[in-house]
């Protein structure tokens, strides 16, 4: 348990919720990472967010290096994750192991591309792969 | 890649994010893991989010069990972590490795309990421990 020492400010998953927090955002980007969508009227008819929300969103998504905005030819842009957007992944596993553990399993199994195995999430100490009980996590400073 | 078979309504992520995506679930959920705040006052003093946002996401919590409220006699009620709510610890996890990771370190890690050895989130195999690159990772139906 940390006290005051832990600056709001500085932490790093708020600043990865300045980034990724708000509504719709990590639906967009879950959008993009597992059904390989790219245009702005593909994200709209998914989702069925406002246009204006969207948009944004997409625009902070660019703007932080997350996706890459695209113009092909005669064609509309298209948004394509970067491998920074790509490391979030990690972030929709653990919403969804979280899901269908306690609230119903979902439709979907996240699997190795190459193999078709079902991957999914370990909490493991540095430099073995012990499984930790989440219970057993804790922090202490940097 | 999925069709449109994979329906947004039924998405264990989008379920997820119904309970704690709301803006400052997460930070609050934070504290509670890994500050042992437990009272409206410390959340309130540690965030500075409006005394009403607090409570709505406090009762949202205890709604639907990520949280028990107790009540020691002649003292403030105390908001405790389920089980339930202690198994989003991953969800923080991850948000704060890609933080660490793509836009500055931040002022904490995360380690064992037991013996103060960091401990992070791997992508595996199911059955084994090989590690799984975040390209690596998409999703079948279930």
């Amino acid at each position: 348990m940390l006290g005051s020492a832990y600056d709001n400010e500085d932490c790093s998953a708020a600043a990865t919720l300045a980034i990724v927090g708000e509504r719709w955002s990590l639906l967009i980007l879950r959008d993009a990472m597992f059904r390989g969508l790219t245009r702005f009227s593909q994200f709209q008819k998914s989702l069925g967010l406002a246009t204006n929300v969207l948009g944004a969103r997409l625009e902070k998504f660019v703007e932080h290096g997350l996706m890459e905005r695209l113009q092909p030819e005669g064609q509309a842009p298209e948004y394509r994750l970067t491998r920074k957007g790509l490391e979030l992944k990690p972030v929709l596993l653990a919403l969804t192991e979280w899901g269908d553990r306690w609230l119903a399993p979902g439709p979907v199994v996240y699997i190795d591309r190459a193999d078709g195995r079902p991957v999914g999430l370990r909490l493991a100490r540095d430099g073995d792969e012990a499984r930790i009980d989440v219970a057993e996590v804790t922090v202490r400073r940097r």
